[in-house]
């Protein structure tokens, strides 16, 4: 038994060992066996016997060699694009996002789709189907070349049912198992997880998390949330349900949030909450510009209200400001408890939408004490619309690749 | 070079382990070395060598032999209680504790001190020395006999200037290096730090957090902080800053805080923002219930508040109701973005306060998601007003002598 334990025991360091090889590989790009030796403070002999075995596994693969101001050129080793791909699909409120990525971390291809209803599971996955098939014929692949899939979804999802336990937006999913959903209609492995520490996942591979290990991401969309990374890795709190700032309360007696709670950041500046008081303004100014540009007001989101702002509309300016500032305060509140030294700002709802996230710059300035302020630059994601679904996809290479 | 390096590997790894095997005798008590190397995953080998060092540095004592179901008696393995004391000042708005702990974390001694003016350092130097002499004489020691002194202390220090960044309840120290301070006065190697953090690593080492290691302090006093435990580990921040709840904003507009800012959780609920508003209900109306306790007004803290609240007085007790509500949406909102284990209520509000005390669990469970809510359980702090003070001597543990 003694025995045995301690083999388990080495096959679990060898893994580890590989995972923070790759990582390493991932965050600096290409390395020598030297440089790795010292950056992951491996021993050289442990370095050399566990590259070996990934330039066999062709996790790795030797790169040109790379002549050093001394001495004989140095081997290159790097992770292996076509090593294999996955795909992450970030199923929203009011979208679907498919992308694809080969084990570099390259988007091999994407696809942005808007849901119109986004009651019925059935319609949405077969809008999902759309938006997949479309996503490999632009990578040139099959759904055979995809190791496995992951999926965003708004909200945590019970690691023992697959169940979400928090998409409110979307309630008709509340009794079925997501991974065992898609598992079934791609005939593929399957990983579910929160949209938001997705996003943070992407920002963490690919994103402005790639150089900083304490970070917060807010992921400002139809729901809001926020990922966060400590110390390199996300952290989720006890059970997975950590970040909920969408449902952090900064407006006691405010309006009803779909918790049921009341002045909730989310029932007060979320793209639902928004989208809301939008019609409440079509059906009192039915002949003003919002009212215009939705056509009778059924259509109303978000981005119908930013073009309105944008148009000179004031009654939406005023609409997008005051969300602004509510975001901008659950961000500072966000801050004092954490003392991150980055907050990135991200999801679609800033996306063409200087006014607000103006705002929300402003009001963290305004409302983190300066203290927690001056630790922490505040920066805007770059990877858009694309980050919950880069996240999934970068999941499925921590769970079946390494 | 390459040599040297690996020897002050080895050296680090020996204190890593160390303080490891000392950590698991304080969580478990006496164990014995087989039992020590099942805990710690060491190998036998290692645990042999270090606990023989430790042996022979008296840190720790061999104890009552134990016969196991068969086999030989096994030698049981203690820390030394007599290996060193330390001695913990938690130095607050309206307070001085004193804790002396031996390094079995018993408690030898402790004096709690109110104190009147809280503005002048030398001031409050001068009853601290009072409260030092005492807490010596009670535990029959002289300060030859402390290895190292911790001050706990309402907010964060640098480490690097040893001043105090936001404690707005002292602002006459804010120049000062907290440490120097108290080490040229008693002569000792002094550790400073943020008292809900202490009070954190108290639960940690002594309270409710012995057998949790995701848990959340809520610090209610003067002031309004909370310390995090992550993992088993105190969480500070990228900059030690982290657990302000205290500026975290619950009500846009609402009363200004000490920082500047409106509608902090401190600025509507904590002992200074009580007493102030206590403070006008006595202008308002003196001939009531908390006038007559307070003979004018000057003296009126949350103790004579929650007294008059006791005794009936209708403003107090509203006063008081609000004042947790505020508290526990703050918890609430903490709790949705870090999905604790458990919630540890604590501080010197809630002594003696079972009105407020019932508001906040009260509020917690009604603001607090329900998916959040059902991971934690609350529950209130064993060690009332001793918390910090004993998280501060506990510090000099770690720094001092392991």
């Amino acid at each position: 038994l003694r025995s045995e334990y301690s083999k388990s025991d080495q096959s679990f360091l060898r893994l580890y060992n590989k995972k923070k090889l790759l990582n390493i590989l991932r965050e600096r790009g290409a390395l020598s066996r030297v440089e790795l030796a010292e950056i992951s403070q491996l021993d050289r002999k442990t370095i050399t016997n566990i590259v070996n075995e990934m330039l066999d596994d062709r996790q790795i693969v030797r790169q040109e060699m790379r002549q050093g101001s001394f001495g004989r050129p140095r081997e290159m080793l790097a992770r292996n694009a076509d090593y294999g791909r996955s795909m992450g699909i970030d199923v929203g409120g009011t979208h679907i996002t498919v992308a694809v990525l080969d084990f570099m971390g390259n988007l091999l291809s994407h696809v942005p789709l808007d849901l119109e209803d986004h009651g019925e599971p059935e319609g949405v996955l077969a809008r999902c189907d759309d938006a997949v098939k479309t996503a490999l014929a632009h990578a040139g692949l099959g759904m055979e070349h995809m190791e496995g899939i992951g999926v965003a979804f708004p909200g945590h999802i019970d690691p023992m049912t697959g169940r979400p336990a928090l998409a409110e937006s979307m309630p008709k999913w509340q009794n079925l198992s997501v991974p065992e959903l898609f598992s079934r209609r791609y005939g593929k492995p399957v990983q579910a997880g929160d949209c938001s520490m997705l996003m943070a996942m992407a920002e963490l591979w690919f994103g402005k998390g790639r150089d900083c290990k304490d970070f917060m991401v807010f992921d400002l969309g139809f729901g809001i949330g926020c990922g966060i990374v400590i110390n390199g890795s996300i952290f989720a709190g006890c059970n997975g349900k950590a970040g909920e700032i969408g449902h952090t309360i900064v407006q006691v007696n405010g309006p009803t949030c779909k918790c049921g709670r009341r002045g909730c950041v989310e029932a007060l500046a979320s793209g639902w909450a928004i989208a809301k008081r939008g019609q409440e303004m079509i059906r009192a100014n039915p002949s003003g510009i919002l009212a215009g540009l939705c056509q009778g007001g059924s259509g109303v989101s978000s981005r119908e209200i930013a073009m309105a702002a944008a148009a000179g509309d004031e009654g939406c300016r005023g609409l997008l400001i005051q969300a602004g500032e509510t975001i901008g305060i659950g961000v500072a509140n966000a801050m004092s408890l954490f003392n991150p030294m980055r907050v990135i700002i991200g999801g679609r709802l800033i996306i063409d939408n200087e006014l607000m996230l103006g705002q929300i710059k402003r009001t963290i300035r305004e409302k983190t004490i300066d203290v927690v302020y001056n630790d922490a630059d505040i920066t805007v994601s770059g990877l858009g619309q694309l980050a919950s679904a880069m996240g999934a996809a970068a999941m499925c290479f921590e769970h079946y690749y390494v």
